[in-house]
């Protein structure tokens, strides 16, 4: 009702996408029902709260044989092994499945006569709703609006909320609330980019089921990790606003339990229908979890739909008030950054560090939910400056892993800590191809990287004196166990890597490793220095703990300065590695004829690997990270070289492109590329949405505007701000959380205005600068 | 009887071996039963006869559920796919199953008492002989003497026979002959050496099965090759040579059929039970399969015993007459190269070209019974010098299979004929691994290099002209193709190839690649010269066929003469590949702590590759390969730099070093070597002969004997020995067919005596020369 003022009232837009997508700046609407774009919109409309997340599958799906879903429950950190090894996010039992009955007919969306169907995510709401007036075969005719979204304030709740009318007929009306258990992974073992007819089981059979009044539980087992789940919901059916009885009936059989509540409704009435749902797993260190599920939802039933809907509302705004982004430019633009705001919000949890954040977050299990170095270097960032409290827990997990990646180092015969390419947790290595999990070993030192961004940004001595200082310390371990002093070349090397150019194969040398090693290690000694001055005594006890000497710290010294960067003086060029330039030229279009990503257009990887293609940023991106130390004809060089052999093939590139041709002056070259990377999920520009939100996309495009077009760069002592907007903008506002203080930034043009809006807790005196530089005081 | 004198004769020798090996030049024998080394033994009496093959399961072992058995029945080429890409050599009904009950209790090796038990395989005769007195339960003591054996004067045929003799008893006794279906393969998919627990199912279930005349029937099918196999016995059941009745029970039940003999046994008198099975498939151009089988049995039935042992036994001895390798030196050594002759006899197939050998023959389903580069390169010679039919054929092989071989090429953007790393038939690739199966190319040129080994050694004309022109056409064009003028180096490169070390990983100028392929295109060049001078109107139908043009010839001269070798001239050594100095050395310990190849003791393939290490024999093959083309200097770098490098984890890795420090005047390390090759099954060196003989390895220690100790070298228009032979060694003797003549060739230190022994069919003019070159005239 009120509730839903704003929904109501944007329906109708101008259509120009093929999706149908809407351009209003907070929604994302479905305009008529797409069958054929099911998997898309499932992923689209993925809600999650940190704690869960839930594909947007229809509520009444689980009747249809016939339509392409991929339904997908999950719970952040819930893994367990698919095969001896490794680990994947589990599927759980989808707590919205409903089954709605109108006189004998089973709502089918895809029977009968549809009226204005229209689903919209709310994103400022974090609200998605369906409404429709379906005709069954009986011409009963009845309008429906479900209401579902899953509560960012208390992360254990679910809520599913029908508004049904009758609109030309009085008779029987059954709702079945349903917890199917028989529930299995998709098997992306062999074949990346399907969906497989494979299945596999992660759910075993010792699970526990039961009526509740008005309601059900489940509690399932995951088969070898042992974690527990308790799934619960409680309804109530109510006629204006007054609460009615119904008939609750029954089912169980294996693994499966539904209610259904059976009551009669009478012509033009309008019935609201309420589901709270409750999620407990054994993970939250909770002695009895079906108990604390069943008072959170008995709870959430008392509170009634309009006070949930209000607290869940009421943490959004919070979250928007510092997050969002203000382009006074076009609604397109605008709307592609409130949706990648809005996942990358629902991705993290401040309150759990053993939880990271996967590849496509929690809206589906490609890469079986694990976690890779796009978290450190693209995710990061949006929440160093918008949420500090999530970004620190994200650090933390790396801490918490580090048992695991010690493991690692010590297997392959080096020293240190090795982190894992895909990891879950514990965080052993979840990649089952020696090239990723043993070669693509820059993930150690984006580690670093993240560490020393955090602690830039932040100052926050507590986390490098309890956590950071230990993961700069092991990585520089590994690094200096893994580089080998080449007497030909008289430099240490680093052989046997996969850089960020995937397609290279495993090559010696490749820049982006090498620097980022050497910079893990300067970092390491550098902060080591610094920590020891001002925190004599815990700098004692870290030392002393993990074994420091002076002769280590020199040896790093040693390694750094002489560290093998393949440059090539004459031309100014950074090589991406010691092989690419013998390999093969080839036209970009041979490789990827279509806008698949190449490997899915029949190349095959040896193909890819004989020729010079670069798969996605790779030396442009380490002169992003490290701005600048490198001089603008470098940059220049390198994107002239480099741009032109650049596939693309990874959403991690298009958003790296476009920060660079921003930086560079390439302003319509900067904006293309922007689009693909804000467009890369609403358009579909990979062709594989169905698998979920790119996760290191959002985080990459949101470092487009604020690190490319709003130039912000940060320095071990300031931040500040060198604009380029793009033509088609007139300004852009957002705020920034920098050591503790909420900045206001305006940029209109080259003119940048910043000023401290708030100090918040721990906040360091900083000054604001000729407008656009705010430095320490 | 009198056919098994021999074997009678030989029973007790002395025991000097881990396996109780007996050191008899014809014979390997079991000493006592050995249950834990089971999987070994039935590796080593592993039958075959080039068209079927049949481990050495003990008989009666489908009784037995406690023992490590991998029974396995094949014959080449009926493959079928185990997934959607690749295939397997299907595992068959095992029809030497027999289950033999005395007196109520089942003949079980491991219970009961067993006296004297003794199994040996003939040699000399391709015969396996078991002999053992058993004692059940009720103290029922029986003689048995159990003979079996593959036909290779018919290869449909194979024969058990069973000597039974009551000691203490009269009684009843059962003689239970099974055809079970219910066979699966092992399923090595994942792991290389391991017999895993998963196994796969190759056999559909529209089987026919029946009964006849005292015996049974069953054909099954292979579930998507659709091969019919019909496997059928008949068996007749003697006292004293006078045939007995017996009671015939059948059962029948899925997949499954046997044929119960039953008959009353009198005390102290001999049974004589005679098995005559008859395999077809529908590969062998059979209008109907049973019908054949039946047949084929009726006759064997008929011709008795003694008469089809002898039709076999006398075409071993012809094989012999031309293959055996007489050494007046050690028992040992003379034991080992019967063995490998033997093994390698069993595993060719002169009559049809659409199989190979695999890795393993047909003793395992090992590399899924695929072929490899082994075949050109190790096994190969064997059959051009004793047995030039079975060569051809294995090369007609290639020829059949070059339409795969030229989709191959083109789906990775080549011309010509790219051979598969793994090879079954049609011939597309088998191997699931890109690093092999596409960056493994010298097979290519190891093809080519087998066609022109065959016809230097033979001057088949027809053989050219009708088969190898093309692989050398076709092979010349991959390469063309396959190469990449790289500028930065003003050279023709070959990147991305895994050279014979696979331990280099993908790497770029493997030198081993480069030569042969430098070879191949000027073989092709040269023999097409001569071919179109010598027969130019067939020449004209070819090069029509081919579109072969003069520019094409031209290109291919240009890219020979500018191909990169990695050579240092100031070291004046080969370097293995662009890649190999600049790795980190390490011990060879470490890498290796044991017996077992390394990467089956713990280290990580990574690991390997960024070590200098060297699997297996590279220079140094490139260098026996073409041993007049480098001078002593540069082998004796090669030999010293390499030989401490390698890990001889592969079994083609010892005898190249033998051969190569043979030439080198390395005696005891040539001695010390050949040892490991020619023992490398019967010692199990690798510890892995459960899995199979080593085909490649029995062809290579052949090599060892003949162009190591022997030092036959084989040039365009002569054949030449300059002879090391061993220390430990008086004199080698030995046949050889070169261009259609019998040589008959004496070693005795270093004097050499060469003559003439016979003109065989297609004989050229040849002249002896200084007793030890002869050369066409």
């Amino acid at each position: 009702m009120q509730a839903d003022d704003h929904l109501s009232e944007s329906v109708i837009f101008i259509c120009l996408h093929p999706c149908n997508l809407n351009m209003d700046e907070w929604l994302i609407t479905e305009n008529g029902y797409q069958r054929s774009k099911n998997l898309y919109w499932e992923s689209i409309f993925a809600l999650a709260n940190g704690y869960m997340g839930m594909r947007g599958t229809l509520e009444e799906s689980s009747s249809y044989s016939d339509i392409k879903s991929c339904s997908g429950t999950y719970v952040a950190g819930v893994f367990d092994s698919y095969n001896k090894q490794y680990q994947a996010i589990v599927n759980l039992p989808n707590y919205f499945n409903t089954q709605i009955c109108v006189g004998g007919d089973m709502l089918n969306v895809n029977t009968g006569k549809i009226n204005g169907y229209t689903r919209s995510l709310d994103m400022h709401r974090g609200v998605l709703t369906r409404r429709f007036v379906w005709t069954n075969k009986r011409n009963q005719t009845t309008r429906f609006e479900i209401t579902r979204f899953l509560s960012i304030s208390d992360p254990h709740i679910a809520v599913a909320h029908f508004k049904i009318k009758p609109l030309n007929y009085s008779g029987n009306m059954e709702i079945n609330n349903i917890l199917d258990a028989n529930v299995s992974n998709i098997d992306f073992h062999v074949s990346g980019y399907q969906l497989r007819d494979e299945k596999y089981f992660l759910i075993d059979d010792t699970h526990e089921k039961g009526k509740i009044k008005n309601g059900t539980y489940i509690t399932v087992q995951t088969k070898t990790t042992k974690h527990k789940i308790c799934e619960l919901f409680k309804t109530r059916l109510a006629v204006d606003e007054k609460e009615i009885k119904c008939r609750n009936d029954y089912k169980v059989s294996h693994r499966y339990i539904s209610n259904k509540s059976v009551f009669r409704v009478t012509e033009a009435k309008e019935y609201t229908f309420l589901k709270t749902i409750a999620v407990y797993t054994t993970r939250d260190n909770k002695k009895d979890i079906k108990r604390a599920a069943l008072s959170k939802a008995d709870e959430s039933l008392k509170k009634g739909y309009l006070k949930l809907l209000q607290e869940h509302t009421d943490r959004w705004k919070e979250r928007w008030n510092i997050s969002d982004i203000k382009i006074d430019g076009n609604k397109r633009d605008q709307q592609s950054l409130r949706f990648l705001i809005y996942h990358l919000i629902q991705m993290g949890n401040k309150n759990d560090p053993r939880v990271n954040i996967g590849s496509r977050g929690l809206t589906s299990e490609m890469h079986y939910g694990n976690c890779f170095w796009d978290t450190e270097i693209f995710i990061l960032s949006f929440f160093i400056y918008t949420h500090p409290e999530t970004a620190k827990a994200l650090l933390k997990y790396r801490y918490l892993t580090l048992p695991a990646a010690r493991q690692k180092a010590k297997k392959l015969w080096f020293e240190g800590a090795m982190f894992p390419w895909m990891s879950s947790f514990p965080g052993h290595e979840q990649a089952d191809n020696w090239e990723y999990a043993n070669a693509g070993i820059h993930i150690v030192s984006d580690v670093a990287y993240a560490v020393m961004h955090y602690y830039n940004a932040t100052g926050d001595d507590n986390f490098m004196l309890n956590y950071g200082l230990e993961l700069l310390i092991e990585t520089s371990r590994f690094w200096a166990s893994r580089v080998y002093f080449n007497p030909r070349k008289g430099r240490y090397v680093i052989n046997n890597v996969k850089g960020p150019n995937e397609y290279a194969g495993v090559v010696n040398n490749n820049s982006y490793t090498n620097w980022n090693a050497r910079f893990n290690l300067r970092s390491c000694i550098e902060t080591v220095n610094s920590i020891r001055k001002r925190f004599q005594p815990k700098f004692k006890m870290i030392s002393k703990k993990l074994s420091l000497s002076p002769a280590e710290l020199r040896k790093w010294k040693s390694i750094a300065e002489n560290i093998y960067i393949n440059y090539d003086k004459k031309s100014k060029l950074f090589i991406e590695d010691d092989m690419f330039l013998d390999k093969r030229p080839v036209e970009m279009k041979k490789v990827k004829p279509g806008k698949e990503i190449a490997t899915e257009s029949g190349i095959t990887w040896d193909t890819l690997l004989r020729h010079r293609v670069v798969k996605q940023a790779d030396v442009i991106l380490m002169m992003y990270l490290h701005n600048n130390m490198f001089t603008r004809e470098q940059k220049e060089n390198a994107w002239k070289y480099y741009e032109k052999l650049t596939l693309h093939d990874s959403s991690l590139s298009y958003n790296t492109h476009a920060i660079m041709a921003a930086e560079l002056g390439y302003k319509s070259k900067s904006y293309d590329y922007f689009q693909k990377s804000a467009r890369l999920d609403l358009d579909d520009v990979m062709k594989n949405v169905f698998l979920g939100i790119h996760s290191a996309c959002l985080g990459g495009t949101w470092q487009t505007l604020i690190n490319g077009f709003c130039g912000m760069r940060l320095y071990k002592d300031k931040i500040e701000f060198v604009p380029r907007l793009p033509e088609q903008w007139r300004n852009v506002q957002f705020k920034i959380i920098y050591r503790g203080n909420l900045l206001n930034v305006k940029i209109e043009g080259s003119a940048v205005k910043v000023n401290i809006d708030k100090k918040l807790k721990n906040s360091q005196n900083v000054k604001v600068f000729d407008k656009k530089v705010c430095v320490l005081k």
